[in-house]
């Protein structure tokens, strides 16, 4: 992040651009073209919904960000319809297919993992639904790319996008899309796209390893850095590390006497949201932490006081959980 | 911009963004409500149009970046006209005047100083004219702010914008937008706003000192930093300083046989734009200049070969100028 910034229309940093997407398409497991934007994942989100969908669009719901994914589609004008799911409980295929049956879409739009309520939905099952009714599927990955593996183009993913300071442990600030082939035809045939999330100038510049317009250098520089240390732990080892931090962390909260928030079989390896079953003081508590070192979250939204998420996604280690614990313990002691 | 970052909903965020944006208010020399986002200064242009304009807008446009807005408003749908004037010379306010004479627009929209050409457009001159035909003004300050004075409120600007990387002198990667009341009133009423770049919602969160998403933390604190730095220079001397910069640089390269390409009296104090009348190959003497350190252009776009820009906005100082030159010199020497 400290590197001082180079211009963007050098050889320089297009040599830099090219080699950091190429990277990024190796963690996304795809051959498709990769947009890195100055952005929040809300900006990637819109981006998918202004180039993918020219009027109809259906938005599944079961917590804060697929909530988000309706409320963009609705201020972008899009005829909006959504499944909606209790926070807390997965998307289930069956209840998507049953909507697909007598409904159809451009674009279906998911959360892979639910930072509102660490459920993750299950992303391999809900494409085949997809796939088969032709809608374009495009999915939010903020909390899980990076960190697990999220297959682009087995799933024929056609947007996908994360941001930085998610699985990709890096400081908020970009936005990274990958876009199919049938995302860009598609794109080629909507309407007041605008300029800045405009796929078909994005796709103009990055033929030549440019970006559209001037990007965050400080941030490209470091996702540089950080996908060659993904590339040295390799990214299956990265995976299994996250579900051995988000064990211990489910693990460690049952023993404090927490129960787990989200549903059994869907809980997300890359955080873990526990209900409020001590009654704690939800504020005093994140308050204590952090003194200690430790920043954690409450509740999201409707759910503030009931859950506790502790966020384990990036570069953390085991040992990260045993001292938060350690902290916690402490906090429970001074009550 | 290497801080680690903090949580954007903590109270310690929320205590440096309204510090920040307070900080701004005085570099803007405005009242209104200032937004922070995670985007390039083409963003805040459509943030702009997109909220400012429901269907009919002026672009001037006498350089690439006026292009810009007009084609950033053809993509969002809108009826555009344009006042055109050939690049390198400056809009004067009796032809906007005379364009206004028998149309009405919602929305004009202003490049305070053409990055493409070097000309400094007379701001104050044109808001005048602007004022009196009730349209919202539309300023891209993006070469200006932060290095020279803009009078955001006395000109009745209603939407200035600027990113971090210019007058700021920090790395790109952020915009800064001031809105006025008048454009905050209008944008409740236009339509298709999205959710990113959405005055409306970003307004609700900025009354309780948060971004309307996950902000760059590392820009936030970088620009906290720079403006603390600015405020020691005092603004006055900021622009003393650029005035001298310009002068500088327009006497040492005329000296070499080079003219000014950008109109006379209009000539920008933060980058010059020099005529390639000594027939140089510009990409072999910004090849050259690299070597030695300093990174200057060429033209831009239409531009090509045309003209070299030296921009000296930001932290430089008259030394930077004049090694820059004695690099120059020992480029023709060794033609």
């Amino acid at each position: 992040m400290a590197t001082p910034p180079i211009g963007h229309r050098t050889k320089d940093f297009r040599k830099l651009f090219c080699g950091v997407r190429k990277k990024l398409q190796k963690i996304f497991r795809t051959q498709n073209e990769i947009f890195i934007i100055p952005s929040s994942a809300t900006g990637a989100m819109e981006a998918a919904i202004r180039n993918c969908v020219d009027k109809k669009v259906l938005c599944l719901v079961n917590g804060a960000f697929g909530k988000r994914w309706a409320d963009i589609a609705r201020l972008c004008e899009k005829d909006v319809e959504t499944v909606e799911v209790e926070w807390g409980k997965a998307i289930k295929p069956a209840i998507v297919e049953r909507k697909l049956r007598h409904n159809k879409f451009e674009a279906i739009c998911l959360v892979h993992v639910e930072t509102s309520t660490g459920v993750m939905n299950p992303l391999n099952e809900i494409a085949a639904v997809v796939k088969k009714s032709g809608a374009l599927f495009l999915v939010d990955a903020v909390s899980s790319l990076g960190a697990i593996r999220v297959e682009v183009d087995k799933l024929y993913i056609d947007v996908c996008f994360t941001a930085s300071q998610k699985g990709l442990a890096l400081p908020p600030g970009i936005a990274i899309i990958s876009v199919s082939e049938r995302a860009l035809n598609k794109s080629r045939s909507v309407k007041s796209k605008g300029f800045y999330f405009n796929f078909e100038l994005l796709l103009e510049r990055a033929k030549n390893d440019e970006p559209l317009t001037t990007p965050s250098t400080s941030h490209i520089f470091a996702l540089n850095k950080q996908l060659e240390k993904i590339e040295k732990e390799k990214m299956i080892n990265r995976e299994k590390r996250h579900y051995q931090l988000s064990k211990l962390c489910r693990s460690l909260g049952k023993s404090k006497g927490l129960e787990i928030f989200s549903e059994k079989g869907f809980e997300a390896p890359t955080l873990t949201c526990f209900k409020n079953t001590l009654n704690l003081n939800t504020n005093a508590l994140l308050k204590f932490l952090d003194s200690r070192g430790f920043t954690i979250s409450g509740g999201y939204g409707p759910l503030k006081g009931k859950t506790i998420r502790i966020g384990h996604m990036g570069d953390y280690k085991l040992k990260d959980i045993k001292l938060l614990f350690d902290a916690f313990d402490e906090f429970l002691k001074g009550l």
